[in-house]
């Protein structure tokens, strides 16, 4: 693993190494404040057209407008309702046409200022329009900034399930104000750390360690929330350096996200009972037990992992979420018809120690059914 | 230019070099009926969802889902209206939920049966779903065998203009049988046509003096036919292979489309009074006619190239168009428009000789302008 680059202004840069398509992901308090000036050096005379949701444009959007008309870049905004419900048809629809009614060409730029929702769509429509304009990530949430605007992938939900129409996208640019932060409800915090903390559990132990130490400080926005957004944009952008189109090696990504996932489809994905971070933080924690389970990882372990997700005050038992589940055998069924599904086998992630996750095909479906039973008893 | 390869069933293949993405062009008679097998080769346990429109299903479908079953590949089918009006967001949405619903998986096919409306608009929804499926197409249509299905390029109009949503998007394999051809009304065939005689008039005079010498021969269905196809074939693959997202060199295929899609645009896209080919046509000889004006080009070759285009039926002038066209400075405000402007210069693809084309930016307007009202007052 390459480290990220520190400059004078306390300034990180993490750069995603994809030949042609390499960018820089700038990380650091105040950024956006500079968008204007960085986005005028990377593409002169570009025109912009800012896509944010009623939230983020609320909070952050006279900031971003005011950079870029100090830097005399024109500009347009576009503002989407927020929440998951906007990644669909009608609004990428809605989007590409308000786009090229602002008579932008190939060369301008989509700035997608908000969360991975906003960020989603806007890659999607930035891949689109003219087949393919700039794009610009300006990621508002911690999940944002460590996960959904590293590595290309852009799109909307469909009635048949998540993000299942989109595009592989790179941005051109990804710039990580970590000051913004500071406006997100703690709750969508925390779902970010979750993936913050996969990073260490799926290949840095190190990293989780230094979590475990220093999480206080990420969350209060010293030093050390730059520091863990850099690590972990280094760590996606090391997998998806290696694997861009998601063949092999970016399926680790996945820690926690096969359970995960069956658990926001078991609750239709209703936010106010559980987040996406929410589930991958019960998701790595039962990955972790079913590893154990089979043989494969130490108590001692598990009980760490355990330990340190509850101190941050993440959910870790399907029970923690509010209302009532669906029994094992439906659980099972979403899993086996999840996207990662290839060719009916069942594939997880499953782990050794903490920091050494691997990928597991054809997985027995009733070793996993009887796991679950057993969690949903217990 | 490298030369496309016969075997020994008399099948031509051509191949487009794009790295990793490098695919074949087989072309030859009776091709639909290896489809199956070709398939089944190349994908082994794939399905396919066939997208055909409805002209093309009553005429072609049953062979190819015959084909298909003959080689043991599971497939759906999914007919959309024919025409253009075909490649709107709504079509787009539908068919991208039809693929979801019939649980096909990223390393299944979308096959696209049909002319250029139905490859753009599959091509699209294969390059989308689940952000990338595997893509086959079947061109039916001369235009499409010779220009829309190679290269790459898929998409939807939107209102603001045509193909302006969409991505670049490469097939894993062309089938261009040329005996679905025959069922193609003469003035398809010969729209189509005028892309064949671009590719010489653009940057290959021996292939345009071998289509003045076998025309007749390619009309009707001879062996001459499936030269004609793997030619073009073969220049714009060599073309697109240089210069994959249209940077440069790519922009030559252009030639003759600068004022043939103002002509298109002008008759809002009404394809009784004018279908794209014949746009190219009058475009060509418009473009070839501007650049002797420019005192570029011999009176010699401009008659060769009007000769050429009349005796195969094609039109060659604004008013061969039925009913009213718009004035000069009106044509000129849509080519202002047209995508190909780059931040407001015209660019025109300009010649100095049969087979020597090239790009030319900065076009003076007020000579366009002069040249046009010419035309227009002849
Ligand atoms: N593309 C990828 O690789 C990838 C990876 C992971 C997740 N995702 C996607 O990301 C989405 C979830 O992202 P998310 O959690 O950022 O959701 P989100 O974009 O919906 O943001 C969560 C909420 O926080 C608000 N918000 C955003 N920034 C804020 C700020 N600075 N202050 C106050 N409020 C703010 C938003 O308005 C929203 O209500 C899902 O759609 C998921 O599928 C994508
Ligand atoms: N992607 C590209 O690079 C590219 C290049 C050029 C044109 N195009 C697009 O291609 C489209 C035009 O393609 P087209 O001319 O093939 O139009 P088309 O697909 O509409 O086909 C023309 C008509 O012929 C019918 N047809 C098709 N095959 C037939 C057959 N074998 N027998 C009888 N009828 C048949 C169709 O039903 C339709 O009515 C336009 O939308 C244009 O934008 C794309
Ligand atoms: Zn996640
Ligand atoms: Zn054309």
């Amino acid at each position: 693993m390459t480290s990220p680059q520190t400059d004078t202004n306390a300034q990180q840069t993490v750069r995603v190494e994809l030949g042609t398509r390499s960018y820089d992901i700038a990380i650091g308090r105040g950024l956006l404040y500079q968008a204007g000036e960085k986005i005028a050096n990377l593409l002169p005379k570009a025109r912009v057209a800012i896509i944010t949701d009623e939230t983020v444009a609320g909070l952050h959007l006279q900031a971003l407008q005011a950079s870029l008309d100090a830097a005399d870049v024109d500009h347009v905004s576009f503002t989407i309702p927020a929440g998951e419900s906007s990644k669909r048809f009608e609004l990428f629809d809605r989007l590409c046409d308000d786009v090229l009614g602002a008579r932008l060409e190939r060369g301008d730029a989509i700035v997608a200022l908000g969360g991975g929702v906003v960020g989603d769509l806007s890659g999607f429509v930035a891949a689109s329009v003219r087949r393919g304009m700039k794009f610009i990530q300006i990621p508002t949430t911690l999940l944002a900034q460590v996960d959904s605007s590293v590595g290309g992938k852009t799109g909307i939900n469909s009635r048949h399930g998540k993000n299942l129409v989109g595009a592989f996208y790179q941005p051109a640019l990804v710039l990580a104000d970590t000051a913004v932060l500071d406006t997100l409800p703690l709750r969508d915090f925390r779902a970010g750390y979750a993936e913050v903390a996969k990073y260490g559990l799926l290949g840095d132990e190190p990293f989780f360690a230094w979590l475990e130490a220093n999480w206080q400080a990420v969350f209060a926005g010293g030093p050390e929330r730059d520091e863990a957004v850099a690590r972990s944009c280094q760590a996606k952008a090391d997998v998806v350096a290696a694997d861009e189109f998601e063949g092999g090696r970016r399926a680790l990504l996945n820690l926690g996200h096969t359970f995960g996932h069956a658990l926001e489809s078991a609750v239709a994905y209703a936010t106010e009972r559980l987040v996406h971070g929410e589930g991958v933080s019960i998701g790595m924690m039962l990955a972790h037990e079913f590893s154990q389970k089979l043989g494969l990882l130490s108590e001692d372990d598990v009980a760490r992992v355990k330990r340190h997700l509850l101190e941050v005050g993440l959910p870790i038992r399907i029970q923690d979420i509010p209302g009532q589940m669906p029994p094992a055998d439906t659980l099972l069924d979403i899993i086996a018809q999840d996207k990662k599904v290839s060719r009916g086998e069942l594939t997880f992630i499953l782990t050794r120690k903490i920091g050494e996750s691997f990928v597991e095909k054809g997985v027995d479906r009733a070793q996993v059914q009887e796991f679950l039973k057993e969690k949903l008893d217990a």
